[in-house]
């Protein structure tokens, strides 16, 4: 029932590539039925390119129209051929391909590539090769077949040298010429290292690109450098070689069934989750990846990237992309998704020390000693284990919590996406009535199961009590009933399960896509610069965090369990001492020096530290001012420094007493206040917005009266000193709080200043040597008056200027933060550690 | 063993008041051991009272002093002591009480008093007294004698004439004198129907006070009133008889152990509550009184007050008050209490129509109809079901959803108090493994048990996984392990559960309350009008509301469940039809009229439908606006019709794109913005303080300019109109807000006005006929440019203007309101019913 014309055909040998088993393979089923029969008709058509053909029809379905034949040619090369990735999924994934393609009108070549040489290479090579499986669905016969052509079809080539990728260039372009074949485009799959990235780039760029009409495709494999800075350089490198569409960044994880049907679930289901899918319904989210396995044999990558770098930065905050991006209207537009996704990244609440738990299991530490062979002393703080709070300051997900986690050596391997709903409903019937029947009461959520775990295959889940889904009966089918299976707290028998059709492999799903152009599958470089952006900040705040021990396994009992407290994460159980590390540096590193700085008293810690205390120190005053006068009078100073201070005083002092505090600016710049330069500006967005101060206790200096810029006659100056005769009693401010320039200039108060120095002037214009130079400010006499002063001094760039003020004396013409100095109140300092010691 | 001397004695009969059974009886426990073998001694005391005396002395415990000895007498006088609930609960209180404290020092007269005549009231009542049953742990032996004594202590009155009332007082006068005994006060029990209060109230204050020194306590029984104003009215009648300390309105709830450990748990565990007792912590909080019995043989009553006022107005208000209220520094200081708990009133929400779902258990009407002999077309909106959805606006508990819920025919008789806490830990270790220990993820609540339900009996329970709670020992024990139980969806086991060493009845807590004068049990004239307060809007709102109709007990099924939508109640099944009841009146009738008015379109319907389709058609205009031009301008009026409006924008329209909203006042009244007479004061607390305005779009009227009020050369007017003009394009708003005034007047614009009605002034000063006098307003020339105007017209009162605008032509100088006609924009009129149709 074949008809088969096979013939074998030697290549020219050139440079290292060597004669070996190569064969075109005409679209299958482009044959007519008539094959079946008689199969020297295709002879007819082109007869250059027949020297070999497969007349496999028996297998095949419906046949296309001839139009559909020969859509020209794509060349697929699989850098790092004989590497772990391309054995276990890679050349897999290509075989799927090839399998799914061989009838779309394209014919195929497949090129290994490595750094071995010829034979050996070869030998490699063809050992992957041969042990390739045929999936499940495929008829064994035809897969036989076309196994038999793939290999046919593929060939190893030795690639190290410059002259290397110009013979495979040559030899791609030759055997076209030959065969006559059209270019369709050449897809180049790095699976190598990525410091061999750039040279490989290098050489693709300048001798491996097709010629005009086809077109090129880059698929990189992660890590895509290790913080903002790397990858920006490596993002910059490639776009010198590469243009962004030609760039296929993989995150497997968007080739995981579940994961990739988030934003079609969501779009389908649009009906049933407008009115849902935001912070008025969503409990919580969390988004896991856990696994048994641990590092070993693999120390050398994971010992400089550790688990955030490896699981969360990419797989696990892609998924988070997925669920809190605004749908674009048209899902297929890739752009529109890229544009949605970049929105969501900026609406991300940056990330504090405090918004993760790290762990590390116990035997890493040697694992690392022995495979990266360090001294017996050397400690680790890479982390195994992750678990990270994040926020989204979006209307829609705000204060709605998505936690993050991931780790080896867990208990369990499962990976999971799960929105739980809260649960809005009173149940009037007793419990045992309740539990009979369909229930409001119930749990109500919506999970994407990735895979392992209980389920052991991937699904989506639904609440019968939410609604029930709408699912593309071509790919998802709903799951027979496993009565016995409970999972997150349920029967399984209270959901709606729905699993793939076919599942399918992640790697199998990309190659398809890149093979069909889908980018929104893939990473642009936007996408991985917002997530870095998001996620550097974390990874320095805790690279020198020593990470709570475990066992691993089922010892970890509730030692890695995590809990929310005032949007921080900790550990639920305080840390067993029998498991602390010896090694490891200890939290006391961190206390407070408290101390004096002229004569006043002094707190110096790390900045984040600091911070924390200021904060908590102005919530003390707060409560105090406002137990004994019913009002506190806060006195803000622009600038950068104190915006970490509103963050932290906006997202952790629940208790402050806002309704009674009146907000003053200390100075302000005179540009319209919402212009991005103005220090209200600026306080509005980091504190105000986020806290309940009432709209007549809130007082921006008016530097904009009469739609004009701190114009003497408008008399700004006089109306802001006249409102805080008004309302502060003796003009005497609760808290003052300043900054110190590195210039010495305290509020807008700069060196040789004509005005706010000294007189009765209380608000005064000031001119500043950067722009903009029009300023308006407390004088020092009006700062001098309130009952606490504190003066907050951050970073390594004041070092010198708090060396030096350190020791000059009351000299307010030459550094006016020398004239700070409450008649009767008290003057506290908060300086860092970088700007007190360097 | 007992010594006894015991005589009949024979009070002189007069008037109605003739031959019992009396004695009077000295504290027991001041006679010396000695009586054990010597009891003639006692003679020697105290003569004259000496007639009867019971030397009981082997079952008493230790001996008081002879100081202690005749700390005077007390006469109680129940009311109704023939009536149910003195059958049921009130003489077995009082029994109680003078078990407890009859070694007090204090000695007792118990007088029942009723309508009904001498002698059939005697034999009445002491059929009553008869049964009388000792509590368990009271020593047989002791009880008996005891009970014997109480009976003889005990006398029937009817009390209907005043002259009743008169010699009442004089017997008790007389039998003092007899008896030598100093009077320490007497307790008036008003277990009667509320329509006999005062009469009895004024007799008692006429006749039956005691002679100075000693106290007057009348103890009233509800319901209080049946609204607001039928309280009021109440309250004032009896203030003109009682001090507010004389009274002691019963609410027995207030006695139930578990609701009067609230406040003392709150106190003794500060410190574990402290952190977690506020909305970061608490998920919701349930509040439950369910019943199984039905109104059968009490709708006399029931058809008049309902479930809300029968349950929810009292019992659960009060149990949501212990938990709302901060804890004074001093628990045991009832006034501290009070103003705590009058505090947590004022920061409830108001209740809205759809705060609440109601329903009526089907037999109800026929009931109904049989016992009050109603017609057969009768139809009863009495609810015999409520489900109430309680917020309070303080800080504390802001956002917390408080779900108050009673009724009758339930499938289970329980009453418990429920606080569940929010979930805010991960657990990393899988589900099995999770459940076997100590985990942070299973349920965190804290339950007052009231009784009855699973457990059927009072208790305290607190999660193993929240704290360990300090309970006092004296009258809290932990409870034996039930394994078997369940309760709120976990076992007994993962709960801290507290049982009473001692259960004791509420009105037995509650009359030793009354006798040792510990007011904070008992609800004070404030208390109880701050709750009707609150309570009285919903009555009203829902008075004509068919209540869902339910089968009653387990046939109830999910019917009753009900679910929190958009801060709203509703219940989450919809309405099965054929439990429908053919005679309500059907949510058809609440349909608006949409129709002309003065040539434009108008939106008729009743005030609550109205404010709800003009929140919605705002927030249609703001997304317009928004979607077009990136910001969206209102201008908004003041007066008292659109706070409705305000609060239902602050509560209902999540998704209303606020930080894009520019806020501008219609007008304003010449006072500081703080000034509750101010227009944006109002604004600020209604809607600005509840939603996310940036601080630069909100644009209040400069009335303050320099600290002074609308003075003209301040410009506040022209500051204003710049503002507008740099802003808002071609000084066209997107939307104006106006009212109408009884005399035609809109916005600050006046009949007869000189400025504001023409001219190119945009923005004016004016005149108001009523105080505060001066205004700004914007001017009608500038109204009539804006994109849309929408005028907003409420109440009866508006009804004779509104009928007369509907027929006038132009005449903006005698009706400012008749010249409002944009130019290029749309007039919509939104009138409700009462304002339309009078």
């Amino acid at each position: 029932m074949v008809c088969l014309s096979q013939e074998k055909r030697g290549l020219r040998s050139g440079g290292a590539v060597k004669k070996t088993s190569f064969q075109l393979l005409l679209p299958l089923q482009s044959l007519p039925s008539s094959c079946i029969t008689q199969c020297s008709w295709v002879h007819l058509l082109r007869p250059k390119m027949l020297r070999t053909i497969l007349c496999t029809v028996l297998f095949m379905g419906a046949l296309p129209s001839l139009a559909e034949v020969s859509q020209g040619h794509i060349s697929v090369v699989l850098l790092g051929a004989t590497g772990d990735l391309a054995k276990k999924y890679l050349w897999q994934g290509l075989f799927q391909l090839y399998l799914d393609q061989v009838s779309s009108g394209h014919s195929f070549t497949f090129h290994g590539a490595a750094l071995t040489a010829l034979e050996p290479g070869q030998r490699l090579m063809f050992d992957v090769l041969k042990k390739l499986s045929c999936p499940q669905d495929e008829p064994p016969d035809r897969c036989a077949v076309l196994k038999d052509q793939f290999l046919k079809l593929s060939q190893y080539h030795q690639l190290k040298t410059a002259e290397n990728y110009t013979v495979l260039n040559r030899e791609i372009e030759m055997l076209l010429r030959q065969e006559g074949l059209k270019e369709a485009g050449r897809i180049f799959y790095f699976s190598v290292p990525p410091f061999a990235y750039t040279e490989i780039a290098r050489h693709i760029n300048s001798s491996c690109r097709p010629p005009p009409g086809a077109w090129l495709r880059v698929v990189l494999e992660k890590p895509f450098g290790h913080d903002l800075e790397s990858a920006q350089q490596l993002a910059a490198e490639l776009t010198t070689f590469f243009k962004e569409e030609e760039m296929y960044r993989v995150d497997h994880y968007l080739g995981k069934q579940a994961v990739a049907h988030i934003l079609p679930f969501r779009d389908q289901n649009r009906r049933f989750l407008d009115p849902i899918w935001n912070r008025h319904h969503v409990e919580r989210v969390e988004i896991v990846l856990k696994e048994t396995v641990d590092a070993k044999g693999r120390t050398s990558f994971y010992e400089q990237y550790g688990v955030i770098r490896d699981v969360l930065q990419n797989h696990l905050t892609e998924a988070l992309m997925y669920l809190t991006m605004e749908l674009p209207a048209n899902l297929s537009s890739a752009e529109e998704v890229l544009q949605r996704k970049l929105q969501a990244f900026q609406s991300l609440r940056g990330l504090e020390k405090n918004s993760a738990v790290v762990g590390q299991y116990q035997a890493y530490a040697s694992q690392v000693r022995e495979e990266l062979q360090k001294a017996q002393d050397y400690v680790s703080t890479t982390p195994t284990f992750a678990g990270v709070l994040i926020h989204s300051d979006s209307l829609r997900w705000e204060g709605v919590p998505f936690l993050l986690t991931s780790g080896k050596a867990l208990d369990e391997r499962v990976g999971y996406v799960r929105v739980l709903f809260k649960n809005r409903a009173y149940c009037t019937q007793s419990e045992t009535l309740r539990d009979a029947g369909y229930s409001q009461c119930k749990a109500k959520q919506i999970i994407f199961y990735i895979g392992h775990g209980t389920l052991n295959t991937p699904a989506v889940l639904v609440s019968r009590n939410l609604f029930k889904p709408v699912m593309p009966e071509s790919s998802w089918r709903e799951a027979a009933v496993q009565p016995e299976l409970h999972i997150f707290g349920q029967p399984l028998s209270d959901y709606y399960v729905y699993n793939p059709v076919k599942e399918r492999d992640a790697y199998s799903v990309l190659i398809s896509s890149i093979y069909h152009g889908r980018k929104d599958f893939f990473i642009t470089t936007e996408n991985l610069l917002a997530s870095w952006e998001f996620w550097t900040p974390l990874l320095d705040s805790i690279s020198h965090q020593p990470p709570r021990l475990y066992p691993g396994g089922v010892e970890n009992q509730q030692l890695l369990d995590f809990e929310m407290v005032g949007g921080e994460l900790a550990f639920a159980l305080a840390e067993p001492v029998e498991l602390l590390h010896p090694d490891m540096p200890t939290p006391s590193d961190y206390k407070t020096i408290q101390s004096k700085f002229r004569q006043s008293p002094l707190v110096a810690t790390w900045s984040e530290e600091l911070i924390s205390q200021l904060a908590s120190d102005i919530e003390r005053a707060a409560d105090r001012a406002v137990a004994h006068s019913g009002r506190f009078h806060l006195a803000l100073s622009g600038g950068s420094s104190p915006v970490v201070l509103f963050q932290r005083l906006a997202r952790h002092h629940y208790a402050f007493p806002w309704r009674h505090t009146h907000i003053w600016l200390v100075d302000e710049r005179c540009v319209p206040l919402t212009d991005p330069e103005s220090n209200f500006f600026n306080l509005h967005n980091h504190l105000l917005q986020s806290v309940r101060v009432p709209y007549f206790n809130v007082h921006p200096m008016p530097v904009h009266v009469n739609q004009r810029l701190c114009v003497e006659e408008d008399r700004g100056t006089e109306l802001y000193a006249k409102e805080i005769t008004a309302l502060v009693a003796n003009a005497s401010f609760d808290l003052v709080l300043l900054g110190m320039g590195t210039d010495g200039h305290t509020a807008s108060l700069f060196p040789h200043s004509e005005n706010g120095l000294e007189g009765a002037q209380t608000v005064v214009l000031t001119e500043s040597p950067v722009k903009p130079h029009q300023r308006m400010s407390l004088s020092l006499p009006l700062i001098n008056k309130a009952r606490k002063v504190f003066v907050l001094v951050l970073g390594k760039g004041k070092h010198d200027i708090t060396s030096l003020i350190s020791r000059v004396g009351h000299e307010p013409r030459k550094w006016p933060i020398s004239g700070v100095s409450p008649s009767s109140g008290r003057l506290v300092w908060y300086v860092d550690y970088e700007a007190l010691l360097g």
